[in-house]
């Protein structure tokens, strides 16, 4: 088995036939600006609805490694995109640990069994990813043969303070009331649950770079919502660590890292400094400021306010070119949303998006 | 009746028992740092709870002066505050336009005629203070009799961008898509939305002044979902026209303004350009790279997580001292939240929050 894999992966890498992706994410030159959408599987698209009713459920999806592939995928054949995300959903890891992940109509994820004392941190342990998460790294194998070196695929997880706030609030927080209670009052506990995260996310990324992901995202949705102090202990330290232990080669390919924090704006020359190859860019942020910033070190990625989707062909040409204009000529760019796509977007104006990024970026590449 | 309200304040300003708020947000040497509460009058007091339940509703409250000035007093009798705060709405302002505002239980604020098109914008113009904004300036002259003199009373409004996206959406959002969609495809019609509040502001905080607001706060909720550029286009550029047109003095006395824009993390050195004499901050940004940035012009208003309410008398004093220990000895801070008090908070925790700005400033003043 792994000689068959490495010799599949090795001769995949070779033969990328759009490698722009991780050329930027490297900072070498490429000839176009490259794009893939954060959510681009999703739930503006038809014919993911589709296959999401099949499935019966969110989670029958994301456990299916053929459905998964088949979501992963469908946004390619729309659209010119110079990258696949694996399909597949942050609290997989919390799951795998057996906190009982549910999901509740029209109010996002639950889990059954949330940790709030020692006793259930206690009890819990970083999942096996050839084990109880095998279904995320056959999907990456099985979307990496479905892609057959067309364009790179990319893997992610959340960070430990996002996978955190899910595991202790049980759900989607408006306040994130019970977990920084535990922050202010119980840091060492919380410290507890970090740590156990930053090893599962840690070996559960590097599961998937050896199943085939050529790149990883780490998301840090809410590391934003936290105080500036608590941001570097509580988060960033964590994602720092997971970074220095992520394999940074396999089979002869360097596999970059991004990171993305929501609500980063002050942060992100630490970002920079985990040692990633890219810092994600929410909307927020002015992109040239950033490049001055931290470009010289690290790739950027981003940053179009995904309400841009919603106007009409002509203003999303102008918006993009803003963004394209911002960062300015020359490599380590890589073009997306600041966040991910709503769900009211149009097919049609990400493929406005898409082509918009690879006509306008063309000229100041050459 | 101007010559009795001239003289009423003039004595007043010339008596302020505890000018502590003032003095900081001017820069000016104070014995202890002053606090105040954003949403010090609220939901978390019991008492709050019952005047509003006789009220019959959160708008017959904020309509009746005597019960505006019951509530604005009720945090000042537990807690030794060193500010009132006009107990008040940002939305009475595009109330008063006629949109129709009303509040559906657990669901915040509706517009029954939201603004989404030319036509309707050409209805609306700015209310008059002194007509049908009546009851909030006989409220503030209210307030103003019953602290005789104790603390400053605070005025304020929400900033012209805020406000237009209650106006436009008709109600809070998630993601503002309606907002959004006429910025980036219409954004002269919000241009003019934006133009007309801001002229309905300065009117509004005008007149607040003239009823007897000691110092006014602008609140900018919603700024910081706007991209970079947007930002500055979209609602600094009215916030700046605002701060110039406000009256900086008024019967001899300096009325000191604050900006708060929540997530303004990138913002500050341009939103300390617009001429305010403070800085709101929320708990996100490093009260002491803050100061380094910007305290050599403005006053810092801030910036503890409203979640460390949550904890014991001991975190909340060990946190409170981290922050008045960022921002370092010397005048020029005003301590508060970075965002509102929780409903779920209870009294008592603001009692040792109070007490422990007090108590901890007192020595590095000295």
């Amino acid at each position: 088995m792994p000689s068959r894999r490495r010799w599949k992966i090795t001769s995949t890498m070779n033969n990328l036939k759009n490698d722009t992706l991780i050329r930027s994410l490297l900072r070498q030159p490429t000839p176009y600006t490259p794009v893939w959408l954060m959510r681009q599987a999703g739930r503006y698209l038809p014919e993911y609805n589709r296959t999401r009713k099949e499935a019966g459920s969110f989670l029958a999806l994301a456990k299916s490694p053929a459905l998964a592939t088949e979501v992963t995928l469908q946004p390619l054949a729309r659209f010119k995109l110079d990258a696949a995300i694996l399909f597949s959903d942050i609290l997989t890891v919390p799951d795998a640990m057996g906190l009982g992940l549910y999901f509740v109509e029209g109010e996002g994820p639950r889990f059954e069994r949330p940790l709030r004392d020692a006793a259930a941190v206690a009890r819990i342990a970083p999942p096996d990813p050839s084990g109880v998460l095998r279904y995320v790294t056959d999907a990456v194998s099985e979307i990496r043969r479905a892609l057959a070196g067309s364009v790179p695929l990319i893997g992610f997880a959340g960070s430990p303070y996002t996978l955190a706030c899910y595991m202790v609030e049980g759900g989607a927080s408006a306040d994130f009331r019970i977990i920084k209670s535990m922050l202010y009052s119980e840091p060492a506990l919380l410290h507890r649950i970090l740590d156990l995260n930053a090893r599962s996310v840690t070996q559960y990324l590097n599961a998937q770079i050896e199943a085939g992901a050529q790149a990883v995202m780490i998301f840090d949705t809410w590391g934003g919502s936290l105080s500036h102090a608590a941001y570097a202990e509580f988060s960033l330290a964590y994602i720092h660590r997971i970074i220095s232990e992520l394999r940074r080669e396999y089979d002869g390919a360097r596999i970059p890292s991004i990171v993305f924090t929501k609500g980063c704006g002050t942060w992100i020359e630490a970002i920079a400094r985990t040692g990633c190859d890219a810092v994600g860019l929410d909307w927020t942020i002015d992109m040239g400021e950033a490049r001055k910033q931290i470009g010289d070190r690290v790739a950027l990625q981003g940053n179009l306010d995904p309400a841009v989707l919603h106007s009409s062909p002509n203003v999303i040409r102008a918006q993009v070119a803003n963004v394209l204009n911002s960062y300015g000529a020359g490599s380590g760019h890589v073009f997306n949303l600041g966040h991910g796509i709503v769900p009211t977007t149009r097919p049609e104006s990400v493929q406005v998006l898409v082509d918009a990024v690879h006509e306008l970026s063309a000229a100041p590449h050459l």
